[in-house]
């Protein structure tokens, strides 16, 4: 169909367009692993089944827009930074109707989150997106995944998962959650020198001996 | 509107969804230069203003099938490797309707190109993206060529534009139109050592001293 057609066709009453949706991985570190939000689906299709968190695209609404509305319907958080991430499109992923999803990620301090109401949780990443989710939500969430452990080592995205003020140890430990895999201490700090910035505090209490705390350059 | 509203308002007569559009960038160097790919629009909107080719989403189509029939009309090529790039969902974006663009980048050696019939033809890059285009494609463009610049340093993306068979002169200038800037000679050999192989063939012919041919490993 070229496009003289397709607007020929646009006033036809067989004429048919897709549905969009923004659907919304929100990942936070929890019990030292990374854990993303789903929500249990209380209606067909995959009624029972988890999903993550989506809202249908309005007509008078942009796609950033759509998320944040999602992520404030299921979380009440709002201004949280979230990128866009892939645009889902294969032809039979929801069962219902034509709908393409695009998709986004935002990664947040569990300091800033709270248990989540009713049917939503957090659940482990890693093993949700081996497990029967909605849709192709599985795959959104692998792919979610994939995309954080590229960007970790040339973008300072893993900081989102720390307070304000961390230690470096708090920190190298986000870094090896995300990556799945121990780090030099040497080389971690090597590496992260030119994105923090000492503080004047230490930790203080506790087993360990103090450590010093600090900030996001 | 939550989904049940949503839903409920399916089959409704004043029920609108947005149109979904495929937008590509193809991107070639020739003459020293990144060029795009681009055509002049016949029709309202932005009338004889150049656009990037493009086609809307049939409703049994995917995404990448979309891109593809796309670069198929424009170029009569098929089978390009090309990647999702970004969705454009800005609610005026298109005079005419809610428009959203999912749009794809690909990157061909000019070698497998050939001038395009009509009013399609290949422009500067980074100067069709300062330019006055159709809809929001300068900003497409744009986008396109921050996201080859970030990526050309830790993936092999600059070899789609040489030809099979290089020389490391070839290469080299082919990342510095990308970079858009001069890069030291011992460094960037060190740097894609890992990903070329030598043939056992040399340049032949010409003013400057034979090279050494390569291929991508």
């Amino acid at each position: 169909m070229n496009e003289t057609e397709f607007l020929q066709s646009y006033h036809r009453e067989d004429y048919d367009r897709p549905s969009v949706t923004v659907d919304l991985v929100l990942l936070t570190i929890r019990d030292g692993a990374l854990q993303v939000l789903l929500t249990k689906r209380t209606e067909h299709p995959f009624q029972g089944k988890f999903a993550l968190p989506g809202v249908f695209v309005g007509m008078e609404e942009t796609l950033d827009a759509a998320a944040e509305r999602a992520l404030a319907q299921k979380t009440g958080l709002r201004g949280i930074y979230f990128e866009q991430l892939y645009t889902w499109g294969a032809v039979a992923r929801d069962p219902r109707m034509r709908v393409i999803s695009v998709s986004y990620y935002a990664l947040v301090s569990w300091a800033n989150l709270q248990e989540p109401d009713g049917d939503a949780g957090f659940f482990p990443a890693q093993e949700m997106a081996q497990s029967e989710l909605a849709f192709d939500h599985a795959q959104i969430i692998r792919y979610a995944l994939e995309r954080i452990r590229g960007k970790v080592n040339y973008t300072d995205i893993a900081f989102s998962l720390v307070g304000e003020e961390f230690t470096l140890p708090e920190l190298q430990r986000v870094y090896e959650i995300i990556l799945g895999e121990p780090l030099y201490k040497a080389n971690f700090r090597k590496k992260i020198a030119g994105l923090v910035a000492e503080t004047d505090k230490m930790t203080t209490g506790g087993k360990h001996r103090p450590s010093r705390i600090y900030r996001r350059k």
